[in-house]
């Protein structure tokens, strides 16, 4: 029997996050209801714990942050097929509309009807149950942990990154930032063959779980000026791929100029300010292509298929967990950097 | 008979260019000695012209400027093949290391040892007679005139954005600046198929000229927010493709702004400023391909078979000639945009 | 008021078509109802009509073939928005399941659950009622006549194989084939930037038709090697891309042969045989690429926004029209490739 | 001080190899002189010790066989940079002209002008030296066998399949026939980003192997039917994408009828007969691409990137070693599949 009530954290504004009780809600047609199990705290939730915002979308009525998850099927709505009560899922936290152009043409990470969830006004995952559409809804596969299925939501987005600013096997690749996006980035680079990868942060316990995962090569941009010693490091020529995880001006220039004539740039991090001066001429003279990366568009599918095949492994991202009751500390601790975190995860 | 001696123009510094008695050169092993019949004004001149450089390229040593030519093979080096002299041919003006990585690998135009006809220190083509590697001399079609032979250089600008900024079948397009670059962006775009396309210019007399050649829609900044009509022009999608070939920050942003979700801008202009403060936050949401354009690679030949066909005209580019001892007239026309100014061209 | 019952050509079985009454179908939700005004005679339905199937899909049941067709919105089902009762549209013949893997991938026409009008067990448009997907009802712009809009399927495959087997801007172009099919691929090579089209036909009438719109140049196979004169025109390089739009061992062979070293093959043509001996050396060594061609995904749009610019044409394919109660002799004309058909019209 | 003459091992035709005497080469400008020190056996010499012949390179005069080589350098040419006497290195067999339009734009692997090293009337590498371009010399890192460098041959034809037919990070792939060609191949696909290869031979002991370097499964012909199996693997899908190294009609189709819908097939073995009995219906319907793989192009680089990084290894393929006088005992291990063989070396 499901209860009735949930508890769910509840975002009334900066800083003001609360516990409360919520209905638990009623999966429609074609929906599961998801028993949450584990939820990442990521920078996005910062952002709004902390500013209230991200660019925007902007805190104006109390809402359930949260959206890198996995958890249970508690109840299914009718017409699901492929689901059973009890399996364990991961789910992707992005319903577009499923019939716009961009829907159609299978580019739904750019519908413009995109409900995501625990972005403002839409209620996130930092709850008990949870409706979503069953079709957003992976079964784990056997050996899978929840913690690894909650951290396919950023792994996605480092599957993303590579699917449109390509690696050619061989190529060499650079890294920058390595918080749980740029070490995901890391681990597909490398997956997709690349040859090198040289990995860079300001945090030195980061630069260790990079060359943990594989990272050939790691620079701290506090010690080292990133694109000279890039360039150093290829032999003058740059590398084939550079993908930046971090968002700022210098670091998004950094990319640019590390890569070699031709070559790509992924740009995946999200900088506070609304203009960022780039210096285009060297870019130019390379003829080098500039892919904006967003989000990610069927990846969920290839991600369980490499984590089946233990291929990938990403139960290493998940350093610290806390209690829902206990989710002010999670957002602490991420937002200081504090004690080596790279994700706190919300196990329910 | 060749003469020993031959005029050139040569630049000795901002505003100061001077017709000169130079010894004609020997074609060597491979190369073709080019009797030089057109030679295009391009702003490249004009920047050296007026301000002794472009970006690093600088005046230091007095140089003969000129890139966009045309002429006759006066004699040919030893070992040339598929060149007759008396043969009317245009010259890619370009000529790389062909041994490098990126010349084997079919992307000579970011050979970092080219050697580019009328950049400082390399003298160019603003004189009587050139000597030139053979296979950079393509013989011009039976019809197709000596003027288009000297406009090819600018077209494989405007092919080589629809190369790797690509067009499919049926795609809108927007073409911001309507100089010679942005109207062989124009034909280009048309010819590899855009549905529509949309030109930007501030002069009136330009976007006249973009109509003249295909252009469905014209717009002047002036009069109109280009983002917010290309908008309301596509029912609020923005265009498949963007090509910026102006320069600046605001028309950078345009193009970038102006293209739907998933969609590609190719950036041909070359601003003056070191940096230019873009926003990133849309087109990252969008998540926008921006693919950097450097003047082109392998796209003569496709010139030259497009040309035979009819399937493109250039001479309506040149609208005003001048004899070489008249360059500076030529050069004062085309900085002042005056009488209608699209292309003028130096003959010879 | 529509009329309760409606006539339909009904394939009974080989050389078997009668007119028969049949209810007036209802529009379901999200359907219109298309009043049908032009359909197509194509060689599919001739091999209906002559062996009783195509390959496995056979006539076992009585069906109403016909799959390229406009018409009138008669009446909507509910929840249709964007379309109104009266608008002349171009229909979309096949129904995919839009919910498998291939349909959100956006390859919609691989779907192995796709509904094709008029292909056993499914009633296609010989009649004067169909209800549809709204979705795959688009409005024909201003000037585009029903029967361009009954040839924008056909049409559809010609940018498909553009689309799949691509044109760089200045390519040359092998189409063998100048039925419908392979005429509209003429066009759409046209259109994407092929500088040279080269086609050939058996019948010469075909050829002629070809040549008007725009192919540059005509090969009989009665009278000429295909492959060997394509050499001799391409000074013994071979062209760049090759469609094959006819169906047989020796002209599949063709089009592998004629293409230059890296080439590309579309192969779009049905061959009877089950299997053909096809002699791979040769595209080995040239390292060619063979791409299938299958019907068409997301080109009703572009093909839209080509006829409404003007810059696409396809009226000239109706060479002969019929009623309804005629479609014997429309049959027979085209089986017999009659009085220089290209396409023959039931128009209601 | 070079010695003037060398042991060399010259086919007089079939089944007639000879140790001879010949004169130690000199280098010319822009070469190297390579002390060959290690070559494998490949089919291709097999092929031509048998049977005189492959398609239409014949024996006619005595040649010296052997492609898959590297050795020390000797001496060097003059003009020679990057290269030192008493490097070892791995050389790539097919010498270009380096001048066509295949090579200016990259592809030199399908330049018409090719020296392939041991193919009829070019002598190989069955001999002590060998002048060759020093371009095509590429130095072994540390760690890495004159065995492995031998292997980087073959190894160059897997990456070559996994560039032309490419593989999307988390894609299933198929690999017929377990030969070296088909193993490398394995290895490539498995470094791009495969998640589930499934590999066949007739050959157990091959099957084994492929199990060894990461085949996730592997299926015999003889006991099992491939594409049903395939299929059954994939929930009735079929794989991404499939890569024939073998060379039958039987094992074509098969890689055809394997892949999904939209799938891409490599096709790498070389086919005794002359023309294949295709079935070319199912692929059109799930609009397969063909992809033709001819040699490699621009891979040495990067399988020496990868050698170098440790994320391949290539000793595993030498199964077994013969002295050059002992040349006929290679081949005929390697053409009676004995022993276990994978590859026979021979070593100088």
């Amino acid at each position: 029997m499901l209860p009735k009530t949930m508890k769910a954290a509840v975002l009334h504004g900066i800083g003001d996050v609360r516990i409360e009780k919520r209905p638990v809600p009623k999966p429609r047609a074609g929906e599961a209801l998801v028993r949450v199990r584990a939820v990442g705290v990521c920078g996005s939730e910062i952002h709004y714990y902390r500013e209230g915002r991200i660019g925007d979308a902007v805190i104006k009525e109390p809402v359930i942050p949260g959206h890198e998850f996995s958890g249970e099927v508690a109840a299914l709505g009718s017409g699901v097929r492929g689901l059973e009560v009890g399996q364990r899922v991961s789910v992707e936290p992005g319903k577009p509309c499923w019939k716009c152009e961009h829907c159609a043409e299978g580019r739904y990470h750019v519908c413009r009807d995109m409900t995501f969830c625990g972005t403002p006004p839409n209620d996130g995952a930092y709850r008990e149950y949870l409706a979503w559409p069953a079709r957003l809804c992976f079964p784990l596969p056997r050996g899978v942990s929840l913690g690894a299925g909650a951290m396919m939501e950023p792994a996605a987005v480092g599957f993303q990154a590579v699917k449109v600013a390509p690696i050619q096997l061989g190529d060499t690749v650079l890294v920058i930032g390595c918080g749980s996006i740029g070490l995901v980035t890391i681990q597909a680079a490398l997956l997709a063959g690349a040859s090198r990868v040289i990995a860079t942060d300001v945090l030195d316990y980061r630069l260790k779980v990079a060359r943990s995962i594989g990272a050939d090569k790691t620079l701290n941009p506090k010690r080292a000026n990133v694109v000279e010693k890039v360039l150093e490091l290829t032999g003058g020529r740059g590398v084939d791929v550079a993908y930046e995880a971090f968002g700022s001006t210098a670091t998004y220039q950094e990319a640019i100029d590390a890569v070699r004539p031709g070559g790509r740039v992924g740009l995946i991090g999200i900088p506070a300010e609304d203009e960022l001066p780039i210096g285009f001429h060297s870019a130019r003279r390379r003829e080098v292509h500039i892919q904006m990366v967003r989000r990610f568009v069927h990846q969920h599918d290839r991600l369980i298929r490499m984590l089946a095949a233990k291929k990938l492994s990403l139960d290493y991202l998940v350093t610290h967990r806390f209690k829902l009751d206990r989710i002010e500390d999670a957002f602490k601790l991420v937002q200081d950097y504090g004690d080596g975190v790279i994700k706190a995860l919300i196990t329910l």
